[in-house]
This record gives C-alpha cells, sequence and structure tokens, in this order.
C-alpha cells in the first residue's frame, strides 16, 4: 500500500453518504442483534463477487441476478443472521424477494435497487413474520454513525466483529473506504457463511470498479483458507458513490481497495475456530501471480502444515510437500524456504539450521488477535519467475475438532 | 466383484512363484523391521502408478524411468523404511541406484530388472553402508512364505499390516492375486508415504496390465483421501507372471484387481491417524463415473465432513455443501441424500428425519478395524446421469491433531 491511505475511524459508515443499522429482530435464539441495513448514496454504482459453489443459497441468486440486470447498480443491502437461507427450495427465492420488497418500500426505493444477504443455518426458512416487522424499526436507525452496530448484527459465532476504514487525498480529492465482514469461510458449520461489505465515497463507473473488486477478492478473500470448506452463501459486496474520480487514480483506489479487503480478510482468518495465530504464506518466483497464489493457497490449507503449525514444528518436509501438490509447476531444485527470519532449504534440500530458535519464532507468534505480532510467516521461493502471491490461513488445534464435532450434539 | 473371486490366506507370496523377505536392516531407531524385498518370476510384467506431486522422492524418479525404459518389464523392488529419500538431491538418485545395484548382484538380475521405494522422513539421506550389509542376509529369506513378514518391513507409524489375496477360477486356471500396502496418504507426517503392491500369477501383456492397474487405482488409491496431502513417494507397483491368461478373462481378472486395490486402499483409510471410522461415500446420478468420483471425493475430504462424522452428528448441510465445491455440474434441485439407511435430503430440500436414530447408526459404526460396521456410509444422488463412484476415508480427530501437531516437538 502506498503511503497515500491512512487508517480511520468508523467502518461501512466512514465514506461520505453512507448510512447503516443493526438490531435485534428476533431472528437469532441469542437475542443478540440479528438484522443489518446498509444504505448506499444516490448514484452508487455495485460490485458484486459470490460463491463458486453450485449449492447457492436464495439470496445469492437474487443478488447476482439483480447486478447482472442492473449492469451494476444497487443502493442498499439488507442483511439477516440466523437463517441461510440456502436449501430451502422456491420459497427460499419468494423470501428473499418479499425482503428486499420491504425493505424499497420503506426507504422509496424500487426493490430491484435492494439486495439482501443471509448467514446462519443451512435448510431453515427465515422466519419472515419476525423479519418483516423488524424493516420498519431498522430503517429508523439508519444513521452515518451506524457502521459498527451493522457489523456487530451481521456476525453468527464470531468471537469478534471486523470493520476497518481508510482515507487518502487523491488528486485533491478526499476519498475514504470502509469495510465490514463476518465468518470464516466456512469454519462455521451450519452457521456457514463468509459475507463481507466495502463502501466508498468516489465516483467510478460500473465496470471499471466491478474490475477493482474482483482484483482486490483475488488477493484477499480468495487468498485465504480456513478449512476448505466454500460456503453456499459467500458473498461481498462493495458500494461506489460519489464526485467522479480523475481515472488517473484508480490505481491508487484500487490499492486502497485491496488493502481494506485483505484487512478483513486477515480478521476471518485470525477468526478461524480454535486459532492460535494467524499463518501468512508468500511465495515468490513463480511463473505467474496465480501460480503463486495457487501454491500459497495449497500450504495455507494443508492440514498437515496448519497441525505443525499448531505444535509450533518447524517441520519444512510437511511445507514442501504441500507446494509440490499444488498443481503448479516449478523447479524443485530451485525452491528456497524461510519461516521468519530462519532459511530452512535452499536449492530443494534442507539446510542447517537452529530448530529451537524456529520454534521459538513460532511460539511468540501467539493469539492477541490484531497484533502484529500474531503471524507465522511462511516465504518460499520457487525459481526466478516474475509471479508472487500472498495467503493466510490459521492453525489446526485440537480445539477446532471439538467444536466442528460436537456442534449439535 | 463376481462371485468367483475368494479370499485366500497370505499376502504378496500367495500367487504361484513370488517371494518375499523382510527384515531389520538397522534403518529404524526403533529395531523394527525396516527392509522388503519381492521378487517376482522370470517373464515378469509390472505396472506402476506413483505420486502426482512435483517434488517427488529419488526413488520415484528411478521407478518410473525403468518401467517406461523397459516398457514394463521388472523382476524385483526393494523397500527400505525409515528414510524417504525425498529432497536428498543428486545424492538421493546415486544412493536408489546402488541399491538396485546390489540387490541385481545378489540375485543375478541386471540393475535395470529392480525398483526400489522409501517411505519415512524427508530430506535425510539413507544409510547406505547399513542398508548394503543387508541385501545378503534379506536375499537368503527370500521365500514364498514372506509376505507377511515383507509387509511388516515397510510400515512406518501404521497401526497394522496391511495384507491380502484372493483367488479364483479363470478359464480353467486358477488365478491368485496377493497385495501388501504401507501408509495413509500423506496423513503420516515426515513419515510419509503410501505404498502398494501386488502380485498376479497369471501371463498378462504389460499394456493391459498397466490399463488394468491404472483404471484399479483410480477406483481405490485414488479414491481415498484422509488429509488432501499427497506424499512425494506415493507409489503402486502391480507384478503379473505366469501362465497366460485368456482374454476374454481379462475383465473378470480386472474385477480382481480392483478388489484387491480396494481392500488396501480401504485398509490404509481405516488406519488413518486418530481415525475411529472409516468414512465410505457413493455418489449416483452424476454426468459421469470421473464426476461422481469427484463429488465423493469431495465430500470425504472436507473437514467439516469429517469432524460431523467424528461427533456422530448427522449434519447433512455440510454434505451437500461440500458436494457443491466438488468443481462438477450437477442440478442442485435433484439431490438427494442418505446416510446409512436414513434418507436426509429429497430433490435438493431437507426432509424430516429421526436424529437420534441417524446419531445412533454413527456411534454404532466406530473402530474395530476389519470389522464390516466400522463403516459410515453416505449415499448421494445428484441427478439420473450414469455415472456412479465410491470414495473412503475417516473421521477427524482431536486425536489427529495432538498426533501431528507434537510430531517432533
Amino acid at each position: 500500500m502506498t503511503q497515500s491511505w491512512r487508517s480511520i475511524a468508523g467502518g461501512v459508515t466512514a465514506p461520505q453518504g453512507f448510512q447503516a443499522a443493526g438490531i435485534t429482530a428476533g431472528l437469532k435464539a441469542s437475542g443478540k442483534p440479528d438484522l443489518s441495513l446498509l444504505l448506499a448514496p444516490e448514484g452508487a454504482v455495485c460490485a458484486g463477487t459470490f460463491t463458486t459453489s453450485l449449492v447457492r443459497a436464495a439470496c445469492v441468486d437474487l443478488c447476482s441476478d439483480r447486478l447482472a440486470a442492473s449492469g451494476g447498480v444497487a443502493r442498499a443491502v439488507l442483511t439477516n443472521s440466523g437463517q441461510a437461507n440456502a436449501c430451502t427450495g422456491d420459497r427460499g427465492l419468494i423470501d428473499s424477494i418479499r425482503a428486499t420488497q420491504a425493505v424499497a418500500d420503506r426507504l422509496g426505493l424500487s426493490a430491484e435497487e435492494v439486495l439482501i444477504c443471509s448467514t446462519g443455518v443451512i435448510g431453515v426458512p427465515i422466519s419472515m413474520e419476525t423479519l418483516l416487522q423488524a424493516i420498519d424499526p431498522l430503517a429508523e436507525r439508519l444513521s452515518s454513525e451506524g457502521g459498527p452496530a451493522a457489523a456487530q448484527a451481521i456476525l453468527t459465532t464470531d468471537l469478534i466483529d471486523k470493520q476497518i476504514a481508510l482515507e487518502a487525498d487523491l488528486g485533491g480529492q478526499t476519498v475514504r473506504i470502509g469495510g465490514m465482514a463476518k465468518g470464516s469461510g466456512m469454519i462455521h458449520p451450519n452457521m456457514a457463511t463468509m459475507l463481507g461489505y466495502l463502501s466508498c465515497d468516489a465516483g467510478v463507473p460500473a465496470e471499471v470498479w466491478q474490475g477493482m473488486v474482483s482484483r482486490a477478492v483475488q488477493r484477499s478473500f480468495n487468498a485465504i483458507t480456513v478449512d476448505g470448506d466454500t460456503s453456499t452463501n459467500d458473498t461481498y459486496l462493495a458500494f461506489a458513490a460519489g464526485a467522479a474520480l480523475d481515472p488517473a487514480d484508480y490505481v491508487a483506489l484500487e490499492e486502497g481497495v485491496t488493502a481494506v479487503s485483505q484487512h478483513l480478510a486477515k480478521a476471518i482468518a485470525r477468526d478461524g475456530e480454535g486459532a492460535t495465530c494467524l499463518l501468512e504464506v508468500q511465495v515468490e518466483g513463480a511463473a505467474t501471480e496465480a501460480d503463486a497464489l495457487a501454491i500459497a493457497r495449497t500450504v495455507c490449507g494443508s492440514s498437515l502444515v496448519k497441525t505443525a503449525v499448531h505444535g509450533r514444528d518447524p517441520n519444512w518436509g510437511r511445507i514442501v510437500a504441500a507446494a509440490g501438490r499444488a498443481g503448479v509447476s516449478f523447479q524443485p531444485a530451485a525452491v528456497a524456504l524461510w519461516l521468519g527470519e530462519h532459511q530452512l532449504m535452499a536449492a530443494g534440500q534442507p539446510l542447517a539450521f537452529d530448530r529451537a530458535a524456529a520454534s521459538a519464532y513460532m511460539r511468540d507468534r501467539a493469539a492477541g488477535a490484531y497484533l502484529s505480532d500474531d503471524t507465522v510467516q511462511i516465504r518460499l521461493s520457487v525459481g526466478d519467475g516474475p509471479g508472487s502471491g500472498l495467503a493466510w490461513g490459521c492453525d489446526l488445534s485440537d480445539q477446532y475438532v471439538r467444536i466442528n464435532a460436537d456442534y449439535t450434539t
């Protein structure tokens, strides 16, 4: 990230003109906040990226269909937590349409401008009476201070909320980008979703915006893995509305969009069930960025690497073995490997290294979410190609197994 | 399998003319058997399948190069356990060549007819002095009763040995197929290998034999998954030598080869670290067999499905979500799902079912390796296509994490 982007207070409502709200509608048995609304200013464009799973929730179909039909225009997104509205048949789509119609009626929008995301238990319909009764009080709470309340209301089993806002001066124009997210891939069983939202108060044509957001997603949400289980509901929606930005500043804007997306994605990996650290894998020297990302993701997702990190065991053989099965071509004889500052391999063969110090390096990177030193860094060089990439994950602990084995029993 | 194949005593030496031996050479610190030799009769053809990992051990390169050069002819395979001979550079290949030359000299064969498999710690060279001194006593032990000793000597952290032998009368000719295997994918960290060996006393042309074995591997070893970590050393070698079989009986022979391969593959999944049951996933109604296998393997490999099975939790949402991310096209609205005899979904939507009974079904399928009732069966119908397939795995327990997190610390 260039120096121009600086951290500011607030989340999705930090950018000018955005309003949000979050309330307890009664959809969750726990009584925690479960309904949120994000409203973008008039003229907003919206880019969406969605789960690649063939089994998609009704709300995912609705969002992608509406954005395709409008050419990337939308004003608001409603999010209910408690029910994922996946595997709910025709009723699921009807419920999604009814919910967005109620929001549109209340806000004076057309239903086509309103989107909906759902997260929670698969196969259980949303209690529509409860939801519809809550639209009015929810809309009343809309405000430019509502970001934190909205960020709370989208959570399911997350331990912490996930928000960020950045600001930069681009061509004499102050631009802000805000974001919020929930989940950890499908590490939250049944409660199964990664949802992310981004807001930006610069004006960008819809197709330019979609390109920026799609590339940022490749380098953020698509670069995290917790257990490899893609959810039925994964959705990332990014709104932009404001004074038109000079195209000369698009590169700088994309850096900000990428930084916000990466912050949210890493926050999700950090909050993985049973995780005691963030795992960051950097791959360089690959033929392409896509190749580097494939290797980085495979290493991040390896159960053997994740358990070794949990045990703070500098077990380099597992790392290079995972790289070898990434489905990407590279020269095994060129591989070099670092764990933090400790080099473990060169030219495809192991080096003598201080095992106790390497283990201590990992032990020192523990928990303390959002601390910079909670990150175990693995760096893998696979040749002299121009492709590099980063992926993030977390360790695999016995706590993960207990949480997921005992989920409904 | 047709009725014609019956189980008989013995392993790889049950087929006529095959000899084997296994001894303690001193390559393992534990003092357990660590060197084995399998000798096929004159005229034997040999089919090999090898790891798809880009990072391959020296012995894998040697085996595949020699089989390619000879057109599928080999007589013997030496296996050392203790060191995987992967990531050992030029020295690794030189050591492999020296070991096979020593065996060839002792048995009066050419080195090109001798193969070698290694399993154990990655990055550590084989102690060649120890190995070479043991070739003579190993060869002295070669006998047609040596199968069980060989099956012991190929193990690393396996809890039990894995052997089988079948017999059938094909066209008036009695044909026997034997097999042995070790490992659990790369669930055995550092000790990282799946090795399998098959012997058959029928004569089959090399290219026909390779086709049979490759198809059998697709339906057996390539259909198991424990933690998704493909090893650097995975190898399956299948020898055939004997009276020429009538081509009319090739289909029956392939059934036997497949049955032996599936038995060994399932034995590996059963012996997965921390496993308390075998998981069998059957997919039907897919467009092709390859599609069905892809779905079955994805469900078998899902951490969320595996933890749910460990907790004996009939969490159908995780199963259908895993199927959805298999990268294969099917109609979500056509999905039906059974857990044992309990139907959980029809037409893509959940059914009411007796949760306690479904959970009890899974609780009753526990441990007791090699009992027929250690198998939790999931059946998934994804349409009305002709493709069906089976995959096997095991549950994911906190014991797995503890074993792998504490491996070298």
